[in-house]
């Protein structure tokens, strides 16, 4: 780590190696030896270093690592990627996968690292890992000892898309959107945009009917509830605009209407996304101390152990962290700065 | 009307001229005048034919209408389009486009033509007109008697859309979903598209719920309403697959894995349709005793009067109509024909 001011040294990112199994220790190789990333960040990332040799090796790699102001390794020792079948979701794997991502919490929350990336995690071998959380993000409320709110972004070609509810039945969705829940996503959507250098997010906000409610003939929620949620937004500075009609919404946005989309539930937002590309975006977890990012792909069992894992997503997620930590560090005073390694 | 057999003759399309105020007349001008169209179908528009004639003039077409098997036109002498102001939506306006749809369906009840196809209709218009139905299917279906169900299709480029429910709240959608109500949607979208010639459709049928409910984490309707419905439809022949998350269905079914997706809820069909270029596709009203087509576009306001308006949605909403309409002559004995105009 330099020794430089605070505008001028890199932000530095903890890596964690996701699910051993899938794409994640060849893409964890990649970004420690991809120029623009090292360019960008200070990394360090964080797993069992014979997992990520096994990367390397997949992607034909040399890795030059801990010398001074180049990536860094912290070996936690827990995984003889031998013991793991390539393709398969195993406890092990979902049980190395977390411990990383807990690693690289503490050392941001112990103000060693100014930002936490992982590369794919697999749901299932998550679950058979410990079967106790929903996600990533309460994982990460719970290890930092945080009550919330947290909300997942999805970043694309400069595109952001958020959401009020998630992973929620359906039948649920309607009784959850209320102007308190639609007002605190947008507020939040809002501080993460400015924390990732955008000034004055244009924030287009989502009906939950069809036809935005047709003036209640299709429900009343984004008549009664929506739209005082961001008329109060509106009234505290934040360029949120709506509720408008879900099925043409996106479309504004990639026409350059908007910076942004709040939808009110899961596929209303992911349906638009995946199609406009999104397995090239960028995962954010929003409402931490710290940004955290993922590539919004997947472990990719299919592919694993083949090399072939393209690495865009990756870096833009790595870059992503980089830009709103350096953004963050900008802000605040200079402090000594804990070796992370 | 020519004397051919019942596999030679072209299907007769009653084409009800919509909203006066926007691109209606432009696009009932332009259909009387396609070579394509013409050729494939034997057309009668119904409205006004100032109405018409001011259409034309916009596009500057030379309408040769009534000679023998030619496009026809019968004049309901009903609207002086001097009384009506572009770009405004109006009473007037809404009563001649809904007169001339009711012409069109009583014309094809009573045998005198074997399709339905209308321009563009404007909502607000047709709530001033008569604020007594929901939309064009709750009218067609009063006018006809019928006690339904009916549905409305989506169609481009060779990928139908469907869906179980539609104009109604999101919060009342998962009551709202059963074995019955999925279970007759993926029947009527079977036999709607045999009807249009597909043989064995591929239907991708959507899943309520996030990641389809995830095993029950998410919702239950996925596993113990959806399944079970589409399993039944698959042992009667009907080749129903799903249910699949609604993230990834639309991504698969332009790749060629499906010739159809049926959807939940509105906006999960609709975001995906309108991002995939919806505007150039055909609306197909299913559940009738003969086809009725109108594009999908709306009555386009901003551009009416200009004679800019593209005829591509209009065109394939007729070719769509046709082709359904020869596939039912095709599949009946030969019976007299009224003559339509």
């Amino acid at each position: 780590m330099t020794a430089a001011g605070r505008t001028a040294r890199k932000p530095r990112i903890a890596l964690a190696i996701g699910d051993p199994a899938g794409i994640g220790p060849e893409l964890a190789a990649r970004m420690a030896a991809d120029p623009e990333v090292n360019e960008a960040v200070a990394l360090t990332v964080i797993g069992d270093r014979r997992v990520l040799d096994r990367g390397a090796r997949e992607t034909g790699i040399a890795l030059d690592l801990d010398h001074a102001d180049g990536p860094r390794f912290r070996d936690l020792g827990h995984l003889d990627p031998d013991t793991i079948r390539l393709g398969v979701a195993a406890e092990a794997g979902g049980r190395f996968a977390m411990a990383n991502f807990r690693a690289c919490l503490e050392a941001a929350q112990a103000g060693e690292a100014d930002a936490v990336c992982f590369t794919p995690f697999n749901k299932a071998a998550m679950k058979l890992g410990d079967a106790s959380f929903d996600d990533e993000i309460s994982f990460a409320l719970r290890v930092l000892g945080l009550p919330g709110p947290a909300s997942e972004f999805n970043v694309l070609d400069g595109l952001w898309n958020s959401r009020v509810t998630s992973h929620v039945p359906l039948s649920k969705v309607a009784s959850l959107i209320t102007e308190a829940s639609v007002g605190r996503a947008i507020r939040l959507t809002a501080a993460s945009m400015r924390a990732a250098g955008l000034d004055e997010p244009r924030i287009a906000v989502a009906a939950l009917n069809p036809h935005a409610g047709d003036g209640g003939n299709f429900g009343h929620e984004d008549d009664e509830v929506i739209r005082p949620a961001v008329e109060a937004a509106q009234r505290d500075g934040i360029a949120a605009e709506g509720p408008f009609p879900s099925d043409t919404v996106f479309l504004r946005a990639t026409k350059g209407a908007f910076d942004a989309v709040l939808t009110m539930y899961h596929d209303q937002g992911q349906i638009a996304m995946k199609l406009l590309g999104f397995e090239r975006g960028v995962t954010l977890l929003g409402g931490f101390p710290f940004p955290i990012c993922t590539p919004a792909h997947g472990s990719a069992y299919d592919i694993a152990g083949k090399g072939v894992a393209h690495p865009g997503a990756t870096r833009n997620a790595l870059l992503l962290a980089g830009r709103i930590a350096a953004s963050r560090l900008d802000g605040t005073a200079a402090r000594p700065e804990p070796a992370l390694a």
